[in-house]
């Protein structure tokens, strides 16, 4: 199984431990094609790479995944980019987000995708495992 | 000619101001379909509208469009969700931004965007009306 992983880098980066522990459980299933997401280092290790590459190869590995799980708490330009396109390829999406927060209403009230509410990140790793 | 406005909402308030601006200038070339982004009371407007009812207005009202113009300064799930649906109907979307933000990959990278950088409001103004 193929994963992508959906994770605010710009939009802010709180959500990290949140990120790592979701990526785990995603390496028990499969592979996350995009390991850079929840890397802490994300800034340093695509400070080479142009804005042009970098879209050019997440809409690679979106095309190539099997499943796009998103962390939508943090508000992201890419996340929610990334999440209608591979709508758009009619791929299967999961979106966990924390209970505390208001969710967008394109996310929310969006019946195509699959949604997660958590209250804590064992909550979070129960309710993703039973969907995986 | 029919334009949709894409602006943050639960991202954050911060461009309400030019929110405003954009869409005087809009409304000086068509009609903007969703007028309630650029009203400062826009949570109050739509307290009583369900998520569901709000994804599916505007996903019509996007497709009713000609140009999708978006304010990408504020990262925001929904923004981002909207450009990316625009772009699989093959609508033109214009995306502006303050020059003092680091722009995400998904919308700097993106050659099927047109972007305008704006140093400040008269910048902007000047910048879109010549594109539009």
């Amino acid at each position: 199984m193929k994963f992508y992983f959906a994770g605010a880098i710009r939009g802010g980066r709180e959500k990290l431990d949140v990120f790592i522990k979701i990526n785990e459980l995603l390496n028990n299933h499969g592979e996350v094609l995009d390991k850079h997401v929840a890397n802490p280092n994300v800034f340093e290790l695509e400070k080479n790479i142009t804005l042009e590459e970098r879209y050019t190869r997440d809409i690679e590995w979106i095309k190539e995944c099997d499943i796009l799980v998103a962390e939508v708490s943090t508000p992201s330009l890419g996340v929610g980019y990334e999440i209608s396109y591979a709508e758009s390829l009619g791929k299967r999406i999961i979106c966990v987000y924390d209970k505390d927060i208001k969710i967008s209403a394109m996310i929310g009230g969006n019946n195509h995708l699959e949604l997660i509410e958590y209250s804590d990140i064992n909550d979070l790793l129960t309710k993703l495992e039973n969907k995986l």
